[in-house]
């Protein structure tokens, strides 16, 4: 533990006041502006009894609770369990992963809460929460989580919680621009989640570029049951993601039809991620990290489109692909990334986000372009793309061009944030460990010492009496 | 990595093109017949708007979406981490475990959703699904986690994939002999699953019998951490079980009684398994496979009749019987059925699945047989067991016959199934590793090098330094 | 595993006769008793099909199992996985924490279902149960799990289900006196779980003070992977607690409200612990142990206010304020317990359950004190405190003053039982470890051999043949 180590020479990486002093001064910012914005949605006031009368409510079951709630809770876990341990697989940095991602995760949807809520719940000055800010907190920290992915090892828990603070806020501002400005649908977030948040975190990465990170290329690989922690995350993450993509989709039908869509998407995807996996090794042997990752895609891919009427095949096409192209990009693209364009992707998050993000984009526009009224039936046509009010005269072509201008501006959201976020990011005052020492946990974490002399004693007691 | 190994004579394990053709030949299949065959029920299509005022259902809620939503979800984790870490407690076959359970589930999802929407969603030409067909999907699909729980570390991923085709459509015929034909109940799967899955497994293994296996028997033991990893699969199992049994029972009261039986089932069943365990070891100890295990009997044994009025004590006579004879059998029978019946069970599925899963069916058939109208009242007793129709007439003691009859029916598809596909898996092309190779990842994965050193190395710099 | 052991004079750990002996005839005593006594309530009983007509409900999803079971699994996620795991941060005690977590808890769910039932559903001399009784028998475990931890490797299996026997009584006589004759609102246990079980834990251990524990202090600490392990308990508990504390609350928007308030105190407690944890380290660096811990308090010190109007902001004050005293608690006061008290406290539930529980304790009384007919409205307000029949006249500060009745009430309890019990556990039939066997799964179970040589073995094959 008390070794010397070779930090650089400006390099201080003691977190003691820096990461308190930020910590407490922004809770007590949320406790202030929770105190003076955010109140209970009237479903969770007690004054819902009242509600219920004036809204003709026969039964509890009514409030958005019960219709959403368990769903909450999957997109919850999958967050915290689900992205925190996929990115336990390196062998030293497993308290890194799911610790700094829970850190910036608590951070995020309290923020969260408080942009998506000026954006879409205020109503007479205070923002009014329900389950479903809940559900959306959780999925804009999701894009927060995804960029992590670009960053891990690398940076900071300090500079985390900037890029948190900024990227919850343009998060926003993005989401706000696709679904109340253009009217653009994308329940699944496969562009306001995975393509805002994959390339913005890759456009962080590269300004952040450590050219001497080979430094540290012996704690880039995992382990044997470090890849078992990161199944744990991966599982979760995929048996959960019908829930992520139907979560606030409509009551009904909608939320049926996402999950289904989803399911049949994600269980494609992993036949096509083993098939690439074993075909571009010679030997032919599976690749955990395609596992990990790849099998994931399929989820990503049907995002905009799972609640619209994709049907079944469609999402297994759509999985399909999806799986061969982000194989494809774990094997090809990611080394050409790094060595080419310089940017170094810590967990592959091109090939898992972005470009399935991006395919999921164009299938949500396809769909919703040769959307008919024949398919949805007169009333479900309008109720799908909510085709009311001042957009009663949108057609499905139209629909399907500002569904493909939402792709370009997520993108621009994404390149631009990430530049301006990477700039702030890469002042020499967050505390970031020297390329060295990057991929390692002793720096920010209290290690146990000797894990194998320990373990190794428990089950020889002889050896460990003679040492 | 790269030593040479001894893989007998003609062995060739190179999965590089075998697997992926079989992989996204059958995908491209599975696109195929969903695209012809595959579409939303009625409750997941956009039409439901008109569908729910044809209906008169006044609330959205009336969806079955939030009746068995949920429970899909617990069924889902229990399928892919439940059964995926359960058989992680080998110390060198954690990625075959998790990885080709997740291969095998993904595909036979799919199937199943062909293959039971043809008998019993096929409606005009289409097969129209909703999320009882995802239960139902993945509840065939447990079938299959369970046979390879016999042959796990013995056989390639190809050879899995057959299996899994093979077996999803004989345990669709199965099933619909004894739900459609015989009329009989079997909600949570004690013949349908557990008895069929596992007689299966068992004639497989019986027929791919290794008279060589004792050559990797090093491997076929567990370390402490892969015994840490197995429970986390054993809770998930045990955890959700009510989530099981109950997932496709009759909406209301069904629903409900099935979860509280199975709950007090699987409490009985933890005790009896500890008192076993400990007895039956020279010194008390307790150990962790009939820990992993048999605790989990209790679900199997009453996966039949838990939406029956089996009552909680019922349910705790079941549990506790179940617990004993499980760990019985993974003391005496286990060792008995490999040397003497050469059925080498590499998960025991004999103790955990096989016997709990008959004496699921012979519960559920007395629980039947002993229904009242008293017990029931008039409309619980026609409701519970569907005595409508042309099976008005049918009596308590006649529906306790027919479901011992479903537990024969299952019996014989089960060694006749199993022993012409264990044929077919006995061909010499599929890939499967020589016996001293089995239970090791290290065949069909990249594994990770030096797991030691690393992790030595990390906490240990002084001694990195001068190895 | 054969090596002689010192295990002092006269301990005699094999529970070969003692363990099954316990477990059977409890569980054969639980078969008497829930014959005798158990049904199943109205809504999981098959005349339900009546009882709907008799009270007009329209639909089965006026069932409180759809209000209830998604929570409930939650809930049982809690007490095996995250409790279980949890506590799995300790090298050697992995099998221990789990395992006896597993066996406590599912007797402990039975036991506390007759006798929470006796006190609660006891109707014609039956108890009926349904879902909202599972639930609170997972409660009353819970706080079993509590107390476990503070006398976590240091006592036999049987002195866990001694424990739990009494525990569980006892904990349903203080539930009963506060719910029943203090009519003191408590749904998610700040006082009858979290207060109760804590300080009856800490007596219990105290108690049972083992002057030479320091001669197991090498196995009191974790390695690199029990620490992960851990985490997983960690979030599960995290993640979950918003439905633990809403799982009982009254339907609609009192769950709902519960749900939002411990989402928002758990975020802000998790920012609060990262920065005492890295504050109060010389190096600044964070220590698992706080993040495995203290950022749950959040959720117990919101257990009594969550389902009232405490508002958002009023959940991040006091889910920071219990953050700060965990992690103080963790680095002051459990050294300070230990060598001045001599209270030895395995897994600091002083610092997780019995501070942060008297903090919930005392919101509760204060936020009930405050409560207005403005706020709640005129109904929300009697339907929230249940001011009806003989309590129609109750204030609000009069509420609070027996909500703090019920904090001393839960203390007084738990000290007299906790020294009772303890005595119990102290004579020494019970087949307790030496001081230096403590924390050491070895003593009560099969441990596999070698892991360290085993894995060495796997990925070293050259060193393997030349040792």
């Amino acid at each position: 533990m008390d070794r010397p180590r070779h930090q650089g020479m400006a390099r201080n990486t003691n977190m003691r006041w820096r990461l308190p002093l930020v910590c407490l001064l922004w809770e007590a910012a949320m406790i202030v502006l929770f105190g003076v914005f955010v109140r209970f949605g009237a479903e969770a006031d007690a004054h819902w009894e009242e509600e219920k009368r004036e809204m003709n409510l026969t039964s509890d079951m009514e409030n958005d609770f019960y219709f959403r709630y368990p769903s909450f809770q999957d997109v919850h876990v999958m967050i915290f369990v689900g992205f925190g341990f996929l990115m336990t697989f390196l062998k030293r940095y497993g308290f890194g992963a799911v610790g700094f991602n829970f850190l910036l995760a608590a951070f995020g949807i309290q923020w969260a809460l408080l942009m998506q809520g000026w954006f879409h719940s205020f109503k007479d000055g205070k923002i009014l929460i329900g389950v479903e800010n809940l559900i959306n907190a959780d999925f804009c920290v999701g894009s927060v989580c995804i960029a992590f992915g670009a960053i891990l090892g690398k940076t900071s828990p300090i500079q985390l919680l900037v890029m948190t603070l900024f990227q919850v806020t343009l998060f926003s501002v993005n989401e706000y621009i696709l679904l109340n400005l253009l009217h653009v649908k994308d329940a699944g977030g496969s562009m306001t989640i995975h393509t805002f948040g994959a390339y913005f975190g890759l456009t962080v990465t590269r300004v952040l570029y450590r050219p001497n990170l080979e430094q540290s290329k012996d704690k880039q690989g995992s382990v044997y049951h470090s890849d078992l922690f990161a199944m744990i995350g991966t599982l979760y993450l995929w048996m959960y993601w019908p829930s992520f993509n139907s979560a606030i989709s409509d009551h009904g039908d909608a939320q049926h039809r996402s999950a289904i869509n989803t399911y049949c998407s994600l269980a494609a995807c992993v036949l096509t991620t083993m098939a690439f996996s074993s075909m571009l090794q010679k030997k032919g042997k599976l690749d955990m990290v395609h596992i990990q990752n790849a099998t994931l895609a399929g989820g990503v891919a049907v995002g905009t489109s799972a609640e619209m009427m994709l049907t079944p095949y469609g999402s297994l096409i759509v999985g399909s692909i999806s799986g061969i192209v982000s194989t494809v990009g774990y094997v090809y693209f990611t080394p050409f990334l790094e060595s080419r364009l310089h940017i170094q992707d810590t967990c592959g998050i091109h090939n898992l986000h972005a470009m399935p993000g991006l395919i999921g984009g164009i299938v949500g526009a396809i769909t919703a372009a040769a959307a008919t009224e024949d398919v949805y039936g007169k009333e479900g046509f309008i109720k799908a793309f909510d085709f009311t009010g001042v957009y009663q005269t949108r057609t499905p072509s139209i629909q399907g061009g500002f569904q493909a201008a939402g792709i370009v501006v997520s993108l621009l959201m994404a390149f631009a944030g990430g530049a301006i976020v990477g700039g702030i990011l890469k002042l020499p005052i967050w505390g970031d460990a020297a390329a060295e020492n990057c991929f390692e946990d002793d720096i920010y974490w209290e290690v146990p010492e000797d894990e194998e002399s320990d373990v190794y004693h428990m089950h020889n007691p002889a050896k460990a009496a003679s040492p």
